[in-house]
C-alpha cells in the first residue's frame, strides 16, 4: 500500500499550539503535515518518517508559529519610506504625503507593493490588510507573490460617488480570488474625510453584499475632540449612527477611542476589531495609544499592524508585537499587563480575527490554512531560552524568521525570497522616485484638517 | 618606491562623517584606510587602488558608521535573559535576580560575558560599559573576543570595605590592558545600596587615581522620592554632596532626575554623562524616561545603552537608538524633537563621551581608533533611501550590520563571528542553568527597597 503524498512536511521544530481555551502551548520536536494548502496534522517526526512528501523541511532549532498578520497597512507607501520625517500629523499629510500621492502611477503602486511584500515575507508576515488606491495593481502583486491579503480600495467623499462605487466594484471583483488568498473589504478612508451619507451608503452595501468595512477612525485624540466640537459625537458614535458598526468592521488605530465609546463598541451589531500600530503613535507624538485593555475587557480583538512605511518606516510586525507589549505596560503603569503570552495571542488569533480570517488562519491546527513561519532561535541574542514566549516577543527579531509559508507554498526559504526579485524592484523604483516625490505642482489628493 | 602596507582598506561604502560643528554628513563611494589600529584616512577608492593592504573589504551598498557603544550593561546577565518577566522592579530584584545572582560562579560569568559579546558584535556594538561582579573574568573575555570596554567591579556597602577596595584594585589592575582596549571605572552600585561614606571614599579614590565612576542613580522616580523622604536630598544631590560629581561620572538611567537636579548636574566639577536604556523603563512601567532634552540643554551627553538582558531581553543598541528617538518624541509631545540625525549624534559622539572615549572613538576620522561597522542597506526593509539618517535609525536593524571592526581587527565578517564560538558557549551554558536559576536556598546578594 502506498501512503498518499503530502505537499510539505516540516520536522524537528517546536510548534506553537492553542488549546481549547486559547492558551498557548508548545509541542517539541514535532512534525507538521501540509496537504491541499492546509495543515493536515501536527504530529511527531517518527510518525511521518515514511510519509512521502513533495517537499520536506528540517527545522531543528526552529520554532513554527502561525504567520504574522499585518492588520492595517498601505503597502505601496514603502515608496515614500523616510520621505516625511519628524513632522506633526497635519504637516505630514498636507505638506508631503498627500501632495506626493497625487503623483502616484500604477507602476509606482506595483513596485511599492512588490517591495512591501518582499519586506513582509522576510519579516514573517503571511497576510496583510491593505487600504489604498489602485488596488487592482496590489491584487495582482498579491497573486504573483503568494501572500494572503484583505484588500480594500480606499475612497474620500471628495471623489464624489465614484470613489464609493469603485470601492464596491473592487471588493466584488476580487473577493475570493487568488485561490481564496484574497478577501476584500469596503474601504472608506475615515469619518473626517467621508461624509455620514457616504458612510451610511457604505454600511448598506456592506450588509447587502456581506462585505466587511476597513477604515481609519478615532486615529488620535485630536480627531475625537474635533468630531465632538463639529458633530457633538465621537468618530465611533458616527460609525454607530451611520450603521457601519452593524457590519463587520476593522478600525485602524483607535488611539482616540474614549470611555464613552466602549459601550457603543460593545453593542455593535457586527464584529468589530481594532488594528494597533504603536510605532507611528510614538513618532507622531500622539498623546495616547490604542486602549487595548479596555477593548479586551469588552471582547474586541486587537490585531497588530504597522500602518504604512511612510509613517512607520517599516512593515515590521514583529517590532509591532514587542512595542505593543512595552507601550501597553508603560501606558497602563502595570508591568504585569500584556505579557508575552498575551502578545502572542494578539499576534495570532486576535490578528486573524481582525482581518476576518479567524477560522482560516492564526493557529497551526488541522484544517487551518498552512500559513506558517519558522523562526531560528540559535542566535546569541535569543539564548538561553528560559521562557519561550519572552524569547519570541522580546529577544527575537523579524530577521530571525528563516522560512515563510502561505497556503502550504514556501515563499522564503532560509532567508531567500522565492517569488520576488528585490534588486530588480529597487532598480526600477529608484528611476521613478524624482517624478514621484515632486511637489512643485501644488496638488494634493486630500486636505487634512481632521 | 613601495607604498607602505595598510592593515585594512575598506572601499566603496558611504561613510558617516562629523564636521567641526559635529553635524553629520556622508562621503559616498569612499575608502577608509586603517593602520596601527587607527583610521589613517577617509579618501576615495581611486586614491587607494594601488595601496598595499593586508586585508581589503569591498563594501559597496553598505554604510560605514562608528561602532555602536553600549554605555551601560551587565553583560553576564544574558544568562538570565527571560527569567524574570512581567514583574515590578522590586519583585524583579528581590524574587528573582538577586537570589539567582547569589549562585553565580566564575564560569557562569565567563559564558554569559562571551555570549553577550557575541550578541553585541553581531549587533554592531564595538564597545560596552560593564558594571558587574567577577569582572576579572569579563576582562579576560574582552581580551579574547577583541571588543573595547569600560569595566567596573560593582560593589554594595553590605559587602563591607572589601567591596570598595576590590573595585579599586580591579580598576588599577586592568586600566589600559588589552592593548588599551580596556579602560576602567570605580563602580559603586547606587546611592540606595552604597552609603554616603562609601560614596565619599570612592570619590576620593577617583580623584587620587584619576579614575571615572560608573554607577546607577535616580534610576526611577520612586528612588528619587524615597531618597527625598529618607535624606531630604535627591540621589543626584547625594552624588554632589559626597563628591562623586567632582569625578568623571557615568550615571545609568537617571529617569528619576528632577528639575532641581539640573543645576546640580550643570555645576558638576567633573564630566557627567548619562546612559539611557529606554526599553527597560517601558517594560517596568516606570512613569518617566531619561530627560534627554533637559540634559542636552545643560550640555550633559546622553549615551545609548541596553542595561542587562535580564530586564532588556537583548543587548541591541540599535533598538535603543530607535526607541530613544520614539520615546523622546512621545514624552516631549514633539515629533520634531530627537530627529534621526540627533539619534545618530547620541549613538556616536555622545556615547563615546559617555564612556570617557570622546577623543578615541565615536567618529570615523584620522587618528581615531578604527572601531567601524558596515551596514547593509540593500534589504527590502531599507529601500528606497530618501533620507539616510531616517533609514538607519528607523528602518535598519541590528541584523543589517554585516561587518564589525575594533581597533582595525575584523571581529565579524559578513555576519560570521571570528572570535567567538556561539554553539559551544550555548551548549556549556545550558548545562549550568539548573544550578544557576535555583532559588531554593533563600539567599540574595542584596535587598531592593530603594
Amino acid at each position: 500500500m502506498t501512503l498518499p503524498r503530502a505537499e510539505l512536511i516540516i520536522t524537528g521544530c517546536t510548534v506553537l499550539l492553542h488549546d481549547d481555551q486559547e492558551r498557548i502551548g508548545w509541542e517539541e520536536d514535532a512534525a507538521i503535515v501540509v496537504r491541499g494548502g492546509a495543515v493536515e496534522s501536527v504530529t511527531t517526526a517518527a510518525a511521518v518518517r515514511d510519509t512521502p512528501a513533495a517537499e520536506r523541511i528540517d527545522a531543528r532549532g526552529q520554532v513554527a508559529l502561525p504567520g504574522l498578520v499585518n492588520c492595517h497597512t498601505h503597502a505601496p507607501m514603502v515608496a515614500l519610506r523616510g520621505l516625511a520625517e519628524d513632522l506633526p500629523t497635519e504637516r505630514w499629510f498636507n505638506d508631503v504625503v498627500w501632495p506626493v500621492e497625487s503623483n502616484l502611477t500604477e507602476k509606482d503602486v506595483e513596485l511599492g507593493a512588490r517591495l512591501a511584500c518582499a519586506e513582509m515575507i522576510r519579516g514573517g508576515v503571511t497576510c496583510f490588510a491593505d487600504h489604498y488606491f489602485t488596488m487592482d495593481t496590489v491584487a495582482a502583486v498579491v497573486v504573483e507573490c503568494g501572500m494572503r491579503a484583505l484588500l480594500g480600495q480606499a475612497y474620500f467623499s471628495s471623489q464624489g460617488p465614484e470613489g464609493r462605487e469603485d470601492s464596491l466594484e473592487f471588493a466584488l471583483r476580487h473577493r475570493g480570488s487568488a485561490g481564496g488568498r484574497i478577501t476584500t473589504a469596503l474601504a472608506p478612508h475615515a469619518p473626517y474625510t467621508v461624509t455620514d451619507a457616504d458612510l451610511a451608503a457604505t454600511a448598506g452595501l456592506a450588509r447587502e453584499h456581506g462585505l466587511p468595512v476597513h477604515l481609519h477612525a478615532a486615529e488620535n485624540r485630536d480627531q475625537t475632540d474635533t468630531s465632538l466640537v463639529r458633530h457633538g459625537r465621537t468618530p465611533v458614535e458616527v460609525l454607530a449612527d451611520t450603521g457601519i458598526l452593524d457590519a463587520d468592521v476593522l478600525i485602524a488605530h483607535g488611539t482616540g477611542i474614549t470611555e464613552r465609546d466602549l459601550p457603543v463598541l460593545a453593542r455593535a451589531g457586527g464584529r468589530v476589531a481594532v488594528a494597533t500600530a504603536p510605532r507611528g503613535y510614538l513618532k507622531f507624538a500622539w498623546p495616547t495609544t490604542t486602549p487595548i485593555r479596555a477593548l479586551r475587557d469588552i471582547g474586541v480583538p486587537v490585531g497588530l499592524a504597522t500602518d504604512g512605511a511612510a509613517s512607520n518606516n517599516s512593515l515590521d510586525v514583529w517590532e509591532s508585537m514587542a512595542l505593543t507589549s512595552l507601550i501597553q505596560k508603560s501606558t497602563e503603569g502595570d508591568p504585569r499587563w500584556l505579557t508575552s503570552r498575551q502578545a502572542l495571542h494578539h499576534a495570532t488569533l486576535q490578528s486573524a480575527r481582525a482581518v476576518g480570517l479567524g477560522e482560516e488562519v492564526g493557529s497551526i491546527a488541522p484544517g487551518r490554512r498552512a500559513d506558517i513561519i519558522l523562526v531560528d532561535l540559535t542566535g546569541p541574542h535569543t539564548q538561553p531560552v528560559h521562557d519561550l514566549p519572552a524569547t519570541l516577543v522580546h529577544s527575537a527579531r523579524a530577521a530571525d524568521v528563516r522560512t515563510t509559508i502561505v497556503d502550504g507554498r514556501v515563499l522564503m526559504r532560509d532567508r531567500h525570497l522565492l517569488t520576488i526579485d528585490v534588486p530588480a524592484v529597487v532598480g526600477e523604483l529608484e528611476e521613478r522616485l524624482p517624478a514621484l516625490v515632486d511637489r512643485g505642482h501644488g496638488r494634493r489628493v486630500q486636505q487634512y484638517d481632521t
